[in-house]
């Protein structure tokens, strides 16, 4: 089995919702909501949690392509809320924006112009991020 | 603007070929298809293939990770054809089996257990490619 | 052909909007949209709003699990109001909320990752509605 | 409520079948299955069928437009059956090649290079239709 | 190649705006988020978006149709901004409600009840729109 | 923590491919894929074929409901053999014919007429396993 290690952040949640009022706004009500899903204690919800957390270690790919993976499963499927969670994480592992930019394009390309509305929120929390 | 430049393969499709039978049907059918809709020069097919293929050349990301992000948006929105394509291009481009599972492990993920079957048929066409 | 009968409701909407905010302002958005279009009174989506009232009537199936399908059907479609729709009609049937929670699971894993936000959401309706 | 009558088809399915073998399958297929699915006689997937019908007939907007737009709906949803049914529609009504094929743009735009692979195979039905 | 030429509005965006608080809103929201978006000058992004211009201009199929084309494909794809979008357009080309209706039950035919909720709103710009 | 039991099957895979052809051919190459994925190993492939495995046993829902809300699922997920999978699973739990397609009804009123051509399918598979 692959050694899986977690990555190495160059900023906290807490840097990045100092500087972006979108991210702070986001990784608050993600939390607020998590605790009640933590609270109930599904057995099957906690395993998911669980394997979403793997999917994203560092392996044989770096940790930083998988979140940007992420960005592009999420903006092709279409959620604004998975799109700015896989940014900040990109961002906290030193993505650069025109990295971030190169990979909200293949889902746009990918998945056509049903995206734009979302690569145009996307680009408003890119610009509070990045300035 | 970001200057864009064609990838180096290290195999040619007719390499991929000789290696799979998945890979040879899916490349053969592909063409035969594609000099159809060639013959017929709608502007903005064309117009879009090339922005397609402008998607994926070197730039802020290296090719193989935008391929195999090709690949992460084609498992999750379930196009067997856009899945073989990428695994393709991305063998061509060096990519590990390893990586190329990975990829396909953020799909699994965030796409859910509706991704399987086409994961199953990926692994065939990986297995063909990568011994 | 199967006789179809309505199904005996515990709780009424209004006891329903009185257990949760969420509940309340959802059925008050939709209560007043649907007036809209009532008004409007188109033939094929009336037709249509019919067909969507015979699909969840007591049948072969009990009609508490057939909203619990449209429950996973509503999320791993990932619509929130749809979500929101068939936890209260489900709630409201007297589906407790381990069999509601359940019924998310299986949307979890058929639909992936990109249903937990919504699920995030379901848990926090589910929570008022429940206690 | 608006009158809604029956198209005026300049082809019979039967000719259709004769110019096309991409055609001739799909609709021999189609009508083996669906006999099987009206001999089980499911009421709400006759009314289904019936609402589907009326859906198409001439009305507020011309019968050609509502198949185009039937196609453009097939098309970013991404059904080959759907597509070859609408597309024959199309012809059937004398919906000319190059209208079919700026609709095929439309769901192309709108759904991005996933739709791609449905688009090669419409345009492989579009030559034998239109030679 | 076929000659495409800009469709004549019948009324401006300001007048739409001025009609309607949904569509005023929306109008803004799209038109700030834009603005950033062409600030940061990304190359691809530039190229869809001109694409996507280019795909609902006067052709073979009159612009008007194509902007409904564009409504069924967002409403099946069900994204309330695109449908907006989609509304305003076509009503500024003298689209009538009627029309409209008819276009958007292709699009609840095809992609179902879990299209209802943006019919809903839908219906509430219609109304705004054409009182 | 909810206790969780595997459910008990009526029939066995072997019973239900003696029965049906399309049945036995989808086992069969369900079969022959799977081998080929379990050899790989793959860490969270494993665990994810896991959470699926856990997600179906008998809970505070019956087993049997639950391959029906996979069923559910898998049709307005579109893919073939993901219900065929759910439709031979709640056979070989004692559902019946009518509860089958009662199922199927909340996949195509959610789904649309898009789920048409899997339900077409669905049915012959039904009638081969039903008679």
């Amino acid at each position: 089995m692959m050694q899986r290690v977690e990555p190495s952040y160059i900023f906290s949640e807490e840097q990045v919702a100092a500087r972006s009022d979108i991210a702070r706004r986001f990784l608050h009500a993600r939390t607020r909501l998590n605790e009640n899903v933590h609270k109930v204690d599904n057995f099957l919800v906690k395993r998911f949690y669980n394997l979403d957390h793997n999917t994203y270690l560092e392996g044989a790919l770096p940790a930083k392509y998988k979140e940007l993976m992420g960005l592009v499963a999420s903006a092709c499927l279409r959620c604004d809320d998975c799109i700015n969670y896989h940014i900040i994480q990109s961002y906290r592992l030193g993505v650069s924006r025109a990295e971030q930019e190169e990979a909200i394009n293949v889902a746009m390309v990918v998945g056509g112009s049903i995206v734009i509305p979302h690569l145009r929120r996307a680009y408003e929390l890119l610009t509070e991020l990045y300035g």
